[in-house]
């Protein structure tokens, strides 16, 4: 490959004019920000990276993330100058109709991560970089970050995982322009400084003037040739450059130009970089294209059918046990499924797909944000992650599963240990919130099973599931099974699970709640009292049309009964779903913060019992 | 002071012994993880740590934090041989009326920080640190964490910060016993490496044997003579040390010993160490006391009154401008007030509280877990923090959220930014899920002012709320002065801005819909229907009876309008509260994932702008 700096400098002179004029037609955005960054977005789009534009997301293709995304013009203009987008739609930039959004998200077709929540590229490139690895494609995943944004926590979580998992072709570069938003960063121009911090996680670190291009040029050529571990480019630069007048200057962060500013920049532009700007592009120009390896054979997930599962009724066994049975038979029909475990696969049962498929599973160790966003990077390579740690833990990584929501990604999400029913190990292992979160993502799909055949059932459910994001509520203690192995369980479903012509009250339940549920409806029907009991294994959807009709046919009386706060939870969402009835319907949910104890003292604290059913229905009916 | 090693290797074999006598009491807990930082805590309490046990949160008294939360039995074994417990409080450890739950909470009379989901130690103790050094108190803060925990990128957050604001009497120690819950933690016997990437974030790093108590000790006091920049005692240690039979053994994390196995393991116990179960103490030992400094003068933050605010009424100022103003002025009168950023001060406008108090504003850079942890820190040291970031960002920082809610700690929390009306920067920064995540904490305070005026008012009725965590949402966009300057907001509170003996439905809006439900409340009349307006800033209490009596007095219909997401939202909130009335309420909310362009072209895409009101008015009254 001959090297053209020329062409290269010209390319990022143009990166530079683009940002500048998206920016100023949209009258707000980061103009300063992507100054900074355009020769290492010109150098790799123009000369390092090997892809095919035509295949917008072809499996062969190198990746680059932005994960600045506030610098998203200069990823639209880098794709403008390789020819898959016009002047005019740049122009459109943050504008309602535009693909273009102020940060990057799917609607953008050669999008590869949602960013703009910071310090989360690195992780959605090790997923990129082990699916890679798993598919044993040649691709590298390029991802660019800010200097201020690697201050989050998340972003040393994937840099300790990546050297773990000696992930070569996942190459970091961090823009290191010295200004943040409102202050300077840490070590804002000391980049040794940085490149030691990266170096003692076990990285290489290679430190350049982020504005020369043939330094880049050997920076990433060496970075590619580093077959031991990753490698970050920590690039001096200046925020900014090109525009001596603001340049390194305070109180231009997310600054669009006025139109007599941007007139004047452009022509200081011009006179900065007079070569580049007049250089003249000979013939067309391709990138250099990636071997194209034939494509996996995959199976279509949405189709598979497991076998009917082989449990007894009345058996005992936790739906967090039923989870890992079921992730590890579905291993072997859906090639494309990993597991991703972030230090707990023996409480969550993750262990058991690692078990059968240990080259498909991936320990995330104690870092759960990273374990989401790598799931983010497997998804945009067409497989098919499983997520799990206690529902607790989700609540660390909320800020990547509302990312992934944005992104569109299919994360399987799935929570162990929901609710206070965990007992003695107290409220800071207990998921109480999590239906809450899990409800409040676009598109996304809320299970809570009972039982082991229903969890197998969802389990399959989740695989197919293709809209978004969804996640499973397991429990930690074991349940019996209720369910026949032929029953089937579909997202927005649920069971009627007892019913008759003298229900009195219709009771709503889901998890360890259904249990509850049967005690109260045994002890009830002893004083000739009859109630439904639905058993709502899918929270989002609902499903709408069996609650009305179950409440019309108990008396309009309805209670919902469920193992979560009250905000956002189980009875919020029925209370909410069937406003506007003439239905009777009251809540039992956890209202006290909860406390170490058996589980049963605790379900009685919180009044969400069989006992507090009974009080209930009675007093409901009285 | 003399060292008696004999006298504290003994403590550290009651420890052991008290651990494991706990635990398999309880039928649950972490006995192994509390066998392998017995030394370390017997170092730390009975020779290194100056404390007046009489007082349980002496401000003078040296901290400790036990970020490994899940060797509680340890924490209190020490406070049992401090001698404030006795032995028969300790076998109630993790019983439903102990105070000694599974992990540390607030129901310990000697807790420092509510621990149990990892990573979060070193933040609080940064916190702790940071408020000694206002105080110009002397204390130290000891932070005892796990290997697997140090994973977690939030502890990494802490180390950075702790470097940067050079808080050497900030002293972490990592029990690197090399064993997690389910496999080795990263660099499991590689310590160099922990302390190399220590050093690389500027802190000094010692390595010790963990069990060697000369060696701690020696350690511990260099580290106290660092006064450049906080120290980490990397130890080596052993997973179940003291007993051969598991000591470094797999499949033992969180697994008590039956009564059979204590048995046994009591005496192996006794044959490792049968000088130290034999050593006796002579005479009542007293821990070293620290120099007690007089208490600060402190006014009561609860009958803190400003004065009147003085805007002026149709003026237009955005409502985190509103906050900066109003948290720069009560920073005159409550001297406890601290303010933390996470690097986008120029946007939420905490800028205002730095520039007139410097010395209270802390710097948490782009680092939003780090930040709400250490909020939690200085709430531990009687300050008043008020946490400020993008309201879409405290969802990355959620868990820490959770935790201060388990921990009762008072943050108060400030996010800006709310909602698809910031417009152009689109989904990634805008907070829809705030709402439904504040709400779910126990005890928790959401307030969500439409003007200056009532922003003015809330900031300082969160100043007086001390029962939790009390969150505050702001506007980006300028929006009216619509009250005057006397009027009175509290917590629970509501106010009805529009109201006639003719309102066909109520309207229930917040924040930034107030003006539309104000637009579509004159066009409406302008056809002559009466609408009434209830502007409800306070969401978490709701004020429920004014919302009963304006329903009643308005056809019993009632609309809802929120810049937020449906599920856990305000519409749901209310529904809930309103239920079982003979109201017909429908809610307005965001369902569509939302993205770039104008504010206005936002609302109307989600339908939650006047034009949606007036037409969903004339829908329910047709």
């Amino acid at each position: 490959l001959s090297i053209n700096i020329d062409f290269i400098a010209h390319k990022a002179y143009q990166l530079r004019r683009l940002s500048l004029l998206q920016t100023s037609h949209a009258g707000s955005g980061h103009p300063t920000s992507c100054l900074s960054a355009a020769d290492i977005v010109a150098t790799l789009f123009f000369h390092i990276m090997h892809y095919n534009p035509a295949l917008s997301n072809g499996p062969d293709n190198d990746r680059f993330i932005l994960s600045k995304g506030h610098a998203a013009p200069l990823l639209y203009a880098a794709w403008k100058e390789v020819g898959v987008l016009t002047e005019e739609t740049l122009m459109t930039y943050r504008s309602f109709n535009s693909s273009l959004e102020g940060h990057p998200t799917p609607r953008f077709p050669y999008f590869q991560a949602a960013t703009g929540s910071l310090g989360m590229g690195l992780s959605i490139g090790a997923g990129m970089a082990l699916a890679g690895n798993l598919d044993k494609r040649n691709y590298y995943t390029y991802v660019l970050m800010g200097d201020s944004e690697i201050s989050e926590g998340s972003a040393w979580e994937a840099v300790e995982i990546a050297a773990y998992y000696k992930l070569n072709r996942l190459i970091g570069i961090v823009d290191c322009n010295g200004l943040g938003q409102s202050t300077h960063p840490m070590y804002s121009d000391n980049i040794a400084q940085r490149a030691k911090q990266f170096e003692s996680f076990g990285w290489h670190a290679l430190q350049v003037d982020g504005h020369n291009i043939a330094e880049l040029i050997q920076a990433f050529l060496q970075a590619k040739n580093n077959l031991d571990a990753p490698t970050v480019i920590i690039a001096k630069t200046h925020k900014g450059y090109g525009l001596p007048a603001i340049a390194d200057k305070e109180g231009y962060h997310g600054k669009a130009f006025t139109h007599e500013q941007l007139a004047i920049f452009l022509r200081q532009l011009e006179q900065q970089f007079p070569h580049a700007a007049h250089y003249h592009e000979k013939g067309d120009w391709y990138p250099p294209m990636p071997k194209e390896k034939e494509s996996n054979c995959t199976v279509s997930s949405s189709s598979i059918s497991l076998p009917l599962p082989t449990y007894t009724q009345g058996d005992k066994i936790a739906t967090r046990k039923a989870y890992g049975q079921a992730l590890s038979l579905l291993g072997s029909y859906v090639p494309t499924i990993v597991s991703l475990d972030a230090e707990v696969k023996n409480s969550t049962f993750a262990q058991d797909f690692e078990h059968s498929f240990p080259d498909r599973f991936f320990q995330s160790f104690i870092a759960e944000q990273n374990m989401v966003s790598m799931a983010v990077g497997f998804d945009r390579c067409n497989k098919v992650p499983f997520a799990s740690t206690f529902g607790a833990f989700f609540s660390r990584a909320f800020d990547q599963v509302r990312m992934a929501g944005i992104g569109r990604a299919r994360l399987r999400l799935v929570g162990s240990h929901a609710g206070v029913s965990i007992g003695q190990d107290g409220p800071s292992q207990m998921a109480l919130e999590d239906i809450a979160l899990m409800r409040s993502i676009p598109d996304s799909v809320v299970l809570y099973p009972c039982d082991a055949v229903s969890t197998y059932n969802l389990v399959q459910e989740m695989v197919r599931y293709e809209g978004g994001v969804s996640y499973l509520r397991t429990t930690r203690s074991d349940t019996s099974v209720i369910y026949k192995n032929d029953e089937t369980f579909v997202i927005g479903g649920s069971k009627v699970l007892r019913h008759s012509a003298q229900d009195k009250v219709c009771v709503v339940a889901a998890g360890i709640t259904v249990f509850e549920a049967i005690k109260a409806y045994d002890e009830l029907l002893s004083c000739n009292i009859h109630i439904s009991i639905i058993d709502l294994y899918s929270i989002k959807p609902l499903d709408v049309n069996t609650l009305m009709r179950a409440a019309k046919t108990s008396n309009n009386k309805m209670i919902t009964v469920e193992d979560h706060y009250r905000a956002g939870g189980i009875g919020e969402a029925v209370t909410y779903a069937l406003r506007n009835t003439d239905l009777h319907i009251e809540c039992l949910a956890v209202d006290h913060m909860p406390r170490s104890g058996e589980p049963d003292e605790l379900l009685a604290y919180e009044k969400i019992d069989s006992k507090a059913i009974v009080e209930l229905v009675k007093h409901m009916i009285a």
